[in-house]
């Protein structure tokens, strides 16, 4: 069958590749679900061989590598405003847990999902590494939606809608595992909840089959001081040396959060390859402290970006999450040269995208690589002038600016419109969730 | 002559009154440039003295009284993106003050203006507290657009292409004071532009004529731990105490940054009624500093919300800056508790209205104000559902969710559309202006 070619022709691409390659008026080939070439504008017209394919002009738009959203609760869309103004532990004990054991099932699993991909759709997320229960509704959703997925394969000491002890979600994990492996879009990874919640045995087993089937481990880590300091007094060591003393920390870890590090852990997780999925504005919201990202990235950690649940952040945006690690991290470590727009950037793609273990798919623009894109136009007046459109990516172009989204070479947004979902039907539902919800409260 | 009213018929209202009402389907009627009165839907079928009313529908939409921009340099906004990832000092000296010095005068400020003022309206500002050169051109530009705004009559000890010295500066100050005073939009403030930049004799005289012209006095302090360490190495004394020495720490004082205060200075501050423009986002870009938000509320100091200007932010959206005021507060502080979403959401409008001095005339929507008012659209994905408007607001509503703007009862945007404002030419002229300074450097 003839291969299908779509011509890209955007202001500027960000190829976010090894030397951070800038192309002003280049263009990109697509074939089928490939990026095929990078041409300059010269090149194209003298070629044939892209007869009969898609011109897509992008004028005033920078295309970038899609958004890989490395931690978030894509479902908890559904409580996003539920609970304000609270610490980790209050809001989870005696709000979300509570909600989520009395209405979470799968059909609340994927119409959460659903109002979570129509949102990340159209702030240029075009992947996401996910950890909710009913992790096979959640990739039969993603498939389905023509999202790309990590999905969490979560395991925990205690019951819920999904499993009642460790033993069933491991049970439970390996036949998803299983059951979601055909699904093209769809990876899986282990997803322990937290060294709070899982005991030894079950995470010994986690890091064992992490091995055996070479799929990454997505755990919250060290989120806030409390936790470990209660681990510490009642075990006497901090969460990460146990998960070192369980096989755990090597280059499938994800962990999630680490706002508590001392300088020695940052060496070991440094010299670990452990990667760190920061969710910056979650951790504030919930107070649960800061991760030191400016010292992780001084020790070249691969940091990458989460939202965390829209219940927690409220949204679901990579690009302001960009933004405030950014700026946090200049802040916090009082150095303004911290965190600079590429890192920024980098943060939000390449770096997820390795951390996925997906690096030699995803995450740049590079012949070969899967079309994951996302165009942004920054014609509107809060990025104008462009003196560089890496800083007006990173500074101060917003969600509502991404105009065009392909996911595995299939146009999902085109010209600020959802190309498959239909986002009125999905509100609906999300409204009769809430309704039904507030009404029991 | 007949008075017009307008009646617009949101969901929700969120008055921003003293007990923060939330109205649930009220109608806000407009007589020409005032809120003339909160009616339950019911009322309006009843009354027909609004015969001949415009009906403005606006499903979705919470209405909010406008936005405060409490602290920015607008016309800074030609700048945007010029210098990034640099702390303040270098940021200043070696870029900034040169390309003010090389470009700055009555047209770049006027160009300058109005970019921000689109970018500005489209985010739901509708009046803000400007401190630039050519406080008469930006006074004259803002009337023209419509917007409401006091214009920083700006003091400084060296010369600019507006004035050679402290006393042309202070002289040129009361010219345009008096010039302006017949806008109907515009008021003016003393606007020396920091302890480190004009010295005693002029800052007496600020201090003299803000007594005698009843005005404020708008003024960068304490913005680093730097500035204050170097003042009190050649001076033995923090520069707040040499303010209050010189008459300047009371409730005219519009103290902009603060993020370097200790225990007795936020007493002091406190106790005097000082005004505090917070700019969280430019202290962290600049790694400024975090100024205490919570331990200022706590003490009950007026904090209103700035954006500072648009190269060191890079956005003039005070939706975003209330949001990462409220997460910056809470992680600052370890407190989830601090700074909540009606806290956020009074810094960015009521609060602000005081600092300026027009605590009653905007601010909130109360009968008898003017009409100054901003819609929200809450049915994007990102603000569902809504269990509470006021979160929606503070936590997950961008900028682009606002569908329409009235200042002084005059409708700046509707549907999304400036009404006045034409933003491509206004484009063009800004990118005129990066092609000379991007080719002169």
């Amino acid at each position: 069958m003839a291969q299908r070619y779509q011509i890209l022709k955007p202001d500027w691409i960000l190829t976010v590749d090894a030397d951070f390659a800038v192309l002003r008026d280049a263009a990109l080939v697509i074939a089928d679900n490939r990026i095929d070439a990078l041409l300059d504008a010269g090149e194209i017209a003298e070629l044939d061989c892209f007869a009969g394919a898609d011109i897509v002009e992008l004028p005033g738009r920078v295309l970038l590598p899609g958004f890989v959203n490395s931690h978030t609760h894509a479902s908890m869309s559904l409580f996003r405003g539920l609970a304000d103004d609270l610490p980790l532990m209050e809001w989870l004990t005696e709000h979300i847990w509570p909600a989520e054991a009395r209405w979470v099932g799968p059909e609340f699993t994927a119409d959460g999902l659903r109002l979570a991909a129509a949102e990340m759709i159209r702030g240029g997320t075009t992947c996401l590494n996910d950890m909710f229960y009913f992790p096979d509704e959640v990739a039969r959703t993603l498939q389905a939606v023509g999202m790309r997925g990590v999905v969490g394969l979560i395991v925990l000491d205690f019951p819920s809608a999904w499993a009642q002890d460790a033993d069933e979600y491991l049970h439970k994990a390996l036949a998803v595992h299983d059951e979601i492996r055909e699904l093209p879009l769809i990876d899986s990874a282990l997803a322990p909840h937290a060294p709070y919640t899982v005991s030894d045995e079950p995470l010994r087993k986690v890091a064992m089959y992490s091995n055996e089937l070479d799929i990454p481990v997505h755990m919250h880590v060290h989120e806030t001081a409390g936790e470990v300091a209660e681990a510490e007094q009642k075990t006497g060591r901090r969460p990460l040396e146990r998960l070192d003393q369980l096989g755990l920390v090597n280059p499938s870890l994800i962990a999630v959060h680490m706002t508590e590090l001392n300088p020695l852990e940052i060496e070991r997780v440094a010299e670990a390859g452990v990667n760190v999925a920061h969710c910056p504005e979650s951790n504030l919201k919930l107070a649960s402290g800061i991760c030191p990202l400016a010292a992780l990235l001084a020790q070249d950690v691969n940091v990458c970006l989460g939202t965390d649940g829209a219940a927690s952040n409220n949204d679901l945006d990579l690009l302001g999450e960009m933004r405030t690690a950014s700026l946090l991290a200049k802040g916090a470590s009082g150095d303004a040269r911290a965190c600079t727009a590429r890192q920024a950037i980098e943060m939000a793609t390449i770096n997820g995208a390795r951390a996925l273990a997906l690096g030699d798919r995803i995450g740049s623009i590079e012949a070969g690589k899967l079309a994951d894109l996302v165009a942004i136009d920054l014609r509107a007046a809060n990025t104008q002038p462009v003196y560089d459109p890496v800083a007006q990516v990173a500074y101060a172009a917003a969600a509502s600016q991404v105009s065009d989204v392909w996911i595995d070479g299939v146009p999902q947004l085109r010209e600020y419109e959802l190309c498959h979902l239909d986002q009125a039907e999905i509100v609906a539902r999300a409204r009769a969730w809430a309704n039904r919800i507030e009404s029991a409260r």
